[in-house]
C-alpha cells in the first residue's frame, strides 16, 4: 500500500465539446449533436466525469461563428448545482473583457461551487473576434500577451482585495464588515485602471485555479509566472517530453515549485473493448470526414489558399512561403502544424486533413481500455506530462468507455484517485492555496 | 369558473437580496447573513418560491462595494438547474459591458433554463462604478439612456442573428446549420459596432423578458419602447395610478398592446399571523436600525452633507436647494425622497429614514395575510398595479409566510394560478413570442 501511494498519481481533465472532439463526431450514428445546446446533455456528461473522480471538466470559448456553444460562467455555474466534487474550468479570453467583471463573475462561481472554479486565460485569435466588440483588427500577439499579463495581476489583486476575515456580521454590535480588512487596489497600469475592492468575498480557494492553453514562447512564460495547469498538444512521447522539461525549467525563477503547475496535454483515445473494435470506429469516424472542407478550414488558419490543390498530391509548397513570425493566431498550433507539413514530406494533403481531424493535432490513439493505460501511465512516468486533457472523439460513448473501463485500469495500478481528495479543484490536483498580497503586506510592515 | 377565469390575475416576482429588503435584515436573529454567499440559501428560497408558483425571482446588480452579493448570471445559472418553472431574471448594467457578451450570456440562460430568462436593464449609479472600469466619471444620465436605447437594439439583432430553423444537423448530407440562416448584423452606431452573428441559436423565449427599473421620464419611455416588466417603486395607490396610466398612455405610439408591459411595484409587506405579531415584527426591526447610517446613506445619495443635523429635528432646508436636474444617479428615485421630504413637512429626519429603512421608498405594509391580499387586490383592481415586485423584509421567513398564508388567500380569491401556465416565462407572464427581424424583412420581401 505505501508504495502504491508512491506512485506519480494522473490528473485527468476532460474537455467538453459537443458531439466529441473528432471534427465529423456529429455524423456518427451514436451522436446528438441537436442536443449541443441541452443543459441535461451536459448534466448527464458532467455526472459521468464525477463518478469517473475526473479532477475537472473543462469547457473553451470564443466569440466567433465557429465557436458555437454554451456560454462557459453561464454552463458551469449550472453543472455546480448538479455535481459535488468535479472541477469546473471555463476558458475566458482577456482581451475584450474587463478584468473587474472576470474576477467577480470567477469569485461568484468559485462561491456557488464550494472552491471548483478553474480559469483558462486565453487570449483571443482572429480579427473576426474584433469586430463584435468594435474594433478594426484582432490586437497584435505580443501586445496581447502583455495585456493578458496585466489583466491576470489586477483580477489577483481584486480577489485579495477582501481579507479571509473582512465578513463579521456581528448582530450584537451592528457591524457588517470589518472595513479595515476590505482594500482598494488603486491599479493604474498601462492597459487597466481600476479601483477595487471587488464586491463579493475571495475566492474559497484564494484564486480560481490558474490555467494556460497557448504554448507558444510567450504562452510558456506567462505559464510559468502564473499558470497551475497547463494544456498543451504535443502529438509524441519526445515532444512531450521537450516541452515538459523546458517548461517545469522555467519555474525555478519565478520561486516556484515543479509541482505547482501540471502539464496536461490533449489525448483523444479511441478506445474499443477489442483492437479491432476501437479501429473499426476510427475508421467509421473518418468515413464522415470531409476533406475538402478540412482543406478549406486549414487554408482559414493559415491565410493561405490551399483549397485549389489535389487531396491526394503532395503538400504544396506555399506552405513554407510563410513563416510562423508573420501569424497573429495561435502561434503554437500553427507551428505544431508546420512541423507535422515539413517534417514528413511523403504526407498528401488529404492524409494531414485527416490526422488533423482526429483531434487538431493533439495526441491521438486507438486501442483497448488496457492499451490506453499504458500510454498514460508512459507518459506519466517518463516526464512528459501529469496527466491529460482528455478529448473523447465522441460524446458521450468516449467519456462513458473511459470511465468505465480505462479508469479502473488506472485505479489497479495505483496510478489514480479511488476518491476525491477534497472538496476543492486546487486540493484535487494538489495545488497550494494562495497567500493574500494585502495580508502578505501587512504581515510583512509589522 | 368562468367568472373566476374574468377576474384580473396577479404577476409576483420576488426580489432576492441576502437577509432581506429592511435595513436591518441582517441583525434580525431569524436572518443568516453569514450565509450571503453560499449557493444553498438561495437554492432553498428559490425552491420556495416556485413552491409558491410566483412568476420569477429577480437579482439585482451593481458594481462597487455597496452591491456585495453573488454575480447575477452564475447564480440563476445554478439556480435554474435545482427549478424547473420560475422565471429568472437578472440585473445587467449596458454602460460597463458589451452587447456582445450581454446577448450572449442571457441566450445561453435562457438556453440553459428552457425559456425562463429575464433580463433587467439598467444604466448604473455611481462614479464609484467608473473607477472600477479605467473611466474618470460616470456617463452623464441622458447619454447613459441612449446608450442603453442602442446597446437593446444591437443585442436584439444578435438574438435574431439566428432564424429558428438554422439548426439542421442533418447526417446523411453532412449539413451542420443552414448557413442562409445564419445573418451578420453589420451594426454601426454611435456607440456600438457589432459584426455578428452571435455564437449560440436564438433564445427559445425569441429574447429574454426585457425588464425596465428606471422611471424618470428617459426609463419610462425606454420602459414603453422596449421593456415588458417594469419594476417601480409607488408608494402610495394614488401615486401608483398616476404612474400606471401615464406608462401604459405611452405604448400606444410605439404599436403595443397595454397587456404586453407588466408595471410591478415594489412592495415589502411585513406580515403575522395576527396585526399584533407583524407589529412586532416591524418594530423589532426598527429597533436594530441605525439612525445615523442612514442618514449618512442619505446624504451621499443626495450628495449634500446631512449628517450634522439633528436626528428629531425638521428636515434641514437645503434638501431643496439641488433641484433633480443635477443629479445623476437614479433620477426617480430621488425624484420620489424629495417628494416625500417635502410633501410632509411635519416629518423629522429620523423619522424619514426610518421610513426609507423599511423598503427604500417601496410601498410597505404591515399585517395578516389577509390584509396583505386585500392591498394586492385592490392596486391590481384599481389600475395601480399588474401585480408586485415582492421584497420581503426578511429572508427567508417573509417569503415562508407570503408562500404559505398570502398565495393560498390570492388563489381562493381566484386571482393568482393555481399551476404554471407554461414552461417559459414569457407563456407565465402572458407575453408574446417575439417575431424575428431578419425573418420579418425576408417575408415582407416575397
Amino acid at each position: 500500500m505505501s508504495e502504491l501511494k508512491k506512485k506519480k498519481q494522473v490528473h485527468l481533465n476532460v474537455f467538453f465539446r459537443a458531439a466529441g472532439h473528432h471534427a465529423s463526431a456529429w455524423r456518427h450514428p451514436k451522436t446528438t449533436p441537436e442536443l449541443s445546446f441541452d443543459f441535461d446533455y451536459y448534466k448527464k456528461l458532467a455526472q459521468t466525469a464525477e463518478r469517473g473522480l475526473l479532477d475537472s471538466l473543462f469547457m473553451a470559448d470564443g466569440y466567433v461563428g465557429t465557436g458555437r456553444r454554451l456560454e462557459p460562467f453561464t454552463l458551469l455555474s449550472a453543472l455546480s448545482a448538479v455535481t459535488t466534487n468535479i472541477g469546473l474550468i471555463g476558458t475566458v479570453g482577456t482581451t475584450y473583457n474587463e478584468p473587474f467583471h472576470v474576477a467577480r463573475k470567477f469569485a461568484s462561481l468559485d462561491h456557488i461551487s464550494g472552491g471548483r472554479a478553474g480559469w483558462n486565460i486565453v487570449t483571443g485569435h482572429t480579427d473576426t473576434t474584433a469586430y463584435n466588440f468594435g474594433k478594426e483588427s484582432h490586437l497584435e500577439h505580443s501586445k496581447r500577451y502583455k495585456w493578458a499579463e496585466e489583466f491576470v495581476e489586477v483580477t489577483k489583486q481584486l480577489w485579495d482585495s477582501w481579507e479571509q476575515e473582512a465578513l463579521v456580521f456581528d448582530k450584537q454590535t451592528g457591524v457588517q464588515f470589518d472595513e479595515s480588512k476590505l482594500h482598494e487596489i488603486n491599479y493604474r497600469g498601462d492597459t487597466y485602471s481600476v479601483k477595487g475592492p471587488l464586491n463579493i468575498p475571495r475566492p474559497p480557494q484564494g484564486y480560481p485555479v490558474l490555467v494556460q492553453a497557448g504554448s507558444s514562447e510567450s504562452g510558456r512564460e506567462l505559464a510559468a509566472r502564473t499558470a497551475e495547469v497547463i494544456f498543451t498538444a504535443q502529438p509524441t512521447l519526445e515532444e512531450g517530453q521537450l516541452f515538459y522539461t523546458d517548461v517545469k525549467s522555467r519555474l525555478a525563477k519565478y520561486g516556484r515549485e515543479k509541482d505547482q503547475l501540471l502539464i496536461l496535454p490533449g489525448f483523444s483515445p479511441i478506445i474499443g473493448n477489442t483492437a479491432a473494435e476501437a479501429q473499426e470506429l476510427e475508421d467509421e469516424l473518418n468515413s464522415f470526414h470531409d476533406a475538402n472542407e478540412a482543406v478549406a478550414r486549414l487554408s482559414e488558419r493559415f491565410g493561405i489558399d490551399l483549397t485549389g490543390y489535389p487531396l491526394d498530391g503532395p503538400i504544396p509548397s506555399i506552405i513554407d512561403a510563410k513563416g510562423i513570425d508573420s501569424v497573429n493566431g495561435s502561434k503554437s498550433r500553427h507551428q505544431l502544424i508546420l512541423d507535422m507539413l515539413r517534417s514528413d514530406t511523403s504526407l498528401t494533403l488529404r492524409q494531414v486533413v485527416n490526422k488533423l481531424a482526429s483531434a487538431r493535432g493533439h495526441l491521438t490513439f486507438t486501442g483497448t481500455p488496457i492499451q490506453a493505460a499504458d500510454v498514460i501511465e508512459k507518459w506519466i512516468n517518463n516526464d512528459a506530462a501529469d496527466g491529460f486533457n482528455l478529448m473523447p472523439p465522441i460524446y458521450p460513448d468516449g467519456l462513458e468507455i473511459f470511465v468505465d473501463k480505462v479508469v479502473p485500469e488506472l485505479q489497479n495500478r495505483g496510478i489514480f484517485r479511488t476518491e476525491y481528495e477534497g472538496a476543492s479543484l486546487r486540493e484535487n490536483l494538489g495545488l497550494s492555496y494562495p497567500a493574500n498580497s494585502f495580508q502578505a503586506k501587512l504581515t510583512s510592515a509589522k
